[in-house]
């Protein structure tokens, strides 16, 4: 068994489909913040931007484990996320279930990336 | 042709193996400027977090089209970025051949994921 301390990239994309509200700041905001806590992540900062009434929001976590990110389109019902977590104990899916949870779009189609090839089984780093 | 203004999101993972600098944040908030402006995008927000001495950086740019971003661990000469980008104007691989520029790598892993299908030819997007 690899070490949970290991780095394991891996990126998680998401693009959201027939999403009811997606231009509601706040929403956003907690659909990362439950994001980062259903996958066990650490939130260092959170920042937003509301591109204006009945527009978009662009919303990104850095984590200590990577970073987060959600940009919305509701004049389509799009949005389209990203999961980027490093360490065997972080969980992609249980992020990507809590901000499928928030944004309850009608369909999802998502893509795992594997970022990284850094750690022979053994070796650790520090996240 | 698709007018310039249609939605057209491009999403550019690169891994850089053997970068001899990444412990650096200036340099870090560089490459990612000027990887914006390589690319003709629109600086929103530029956040960074150091973890630390001799640890890696983390640097994330809200852009009015997406957002960049580059996770680095100095310790194995490796870096983590994405350039998410819409608008057929901008230029993914301008950004990437800029980071790649600065952060100086001797091998580079890419990868790119089409995000989204929202807009039949002749559609325009806001952005």
């Amino acid at each position: 068994m690899i070490p949970p301390s290991t780095y394991d990239g891996r990126h998680l994309l998401a693009d959201f489909y027939g999403c009811p509200v997606l231009n509601d700041a706040a929403l956003i905001e907690i659909a990362l913040r439950s994001a980062a806590e259903s996958a066990g992540a650490t939130v260092i900062g959170l920042h937003l931007h509301h591109f204006g009434e009945e527009q978009g929001v662009t919303g990104v976590v850095l984590l200590a484990e990577s970073h987060m990110s959600i940009h919305t389109w509701p004049e389509h019902g799009y949005a389209a996320a990203d999961i980027f977590l490093c360490g065997a104990r972080h969980d992609p899916a249980a992020a990507l279930a809590s901000l499928s949870e928030h944004l309850a779009p009608e369909r999802m189609v998502k893509t795992e990336v594997k970022r990284g090839e850094l750690a022979p089984p053994g070796a650790h780093h520090r996240r």
